[in-house]
């Protein structure tokens, strides 16, 4: 007969399973809060743990442990500098080839599709996208370029429009002959609208 | 007490109600069978009725029967003609203003998110959409074009990515500030794009 495990009174312990605890509670706490609603404090007391713990796991913060609960594929914090990195020239393509690098692997790509499902279908999922795409990705694109912001962050959402849109229809409703053009071809003709957006001086 | 209606053997007369009956039935078979699928015979079947009345109510065959059953709010059939009719200046423009036009209205915009919605959460649905899109409108618009037809409908496929993709970050997701930027300020954007995709010469 399977003894049950027990606990003794009193906060949880560090260990591999406290992490997977505060990552659990991380994705209800945003789920019921959304991004901007969520705090770690908040999530520390709903896992159970101290405060200096999630601090301890999660040291990007709020925004790691988001990138942790949803198991995006990829680290805003991280790839967003390296692509903005060289410069304006080829940025169109460099977001591009990310982009399509994300969608070409099935396991890197579930996730991100399952969030999507969520936020058509749900408009808290909806809202906590939106909290963490507008602080995460845009405010740090935005920063990045040398635009006005208010114009700047239009246009950086037309070019993430562009690239959402193209991964709808190649992957999810799977139309031809978009569905099996290679990234090349893609490339050819996606970079340059989003190099457009980015750079309005070359209009 | 409610006296249950009856009805008589053999098969349905003419009416309001049978409309509606082949309109439901049609739905059934839709998202069974997906867009390629489905018959007109096979719906008639289903529905009880002659495939003559299916006829007499659908004139312009599945794709008629297709916008009712999804209560899509406008027809391909009328409108891609109308878009394309006056030439390819502007096309880029009159195709984004159309779009906005549709989402613009609560009313018009709930039966294209439901199917949106189904489409991602739903490989049936994606499947039908599949079918009803690369048939209804981008064959339309690529024989509209004068391009060869290969290249042209990846272009085409794009641009549609380019309006779905914001329609999804603009009314879906909200993101701010296009949610809230307006019509003239998304065509000054946007249309400069569709039209790139649409006349490849002007590169």
């Amino acid at each position: 007969m399977a003894v049950p495990r027990t606990r003794g009174p009193g906060r949880r312990p560090g260990g591999e399973d406290t992490r997977g605890a505060i990552v659990a509670m991380a994705r209800q706490e945003f789920a019921e809060k959304g991004y901007d609603g969520a705090s770690l404090r908040g999530i520390a007391r709903a896992a159970d743990v101290d405060p200096a713990l999630v601090h301890h796991y999660f040291g990007g913060g709020k925004e790691e442990l988001f990138v942790a609960a949803m198991q995006l594929p990829f680290s805003p914090a991280e790839q967003v500098p390296a692509i903005l990195g060289p410069g304006i020239d080829g940025l169109g393509e460099r977001m591009t080839r990310f982009f399509l690098g994300v969608w070409r692997d099935p396991e890197r790509r579930d996730p991100f599709l399952a969030l999507l499902r969520s936020a058509v279908t749900n408009e808290q999922a909806a809202a906590m996208m939106r909290g963490f795409v507008t602080e995460a990705l845009l405010s740090r694109v935005a920063a990045g370029l040398d635009l006005p912001p208010a114009e700047c962050e239009l246009r950086v959402e037309l070019g993430v429009a562009q690239l959402v849109g193209m991964a709808m229809l190649r992957y999810v409703i799977r139309l031809e002959p978009l569905a099996s053009a290679s990234e090349d071809e893609i490339v050819a003709l996606v970079a340059p609208t989003l190099q457009r957006y980015l750079t309005p001086s070359a209009e």
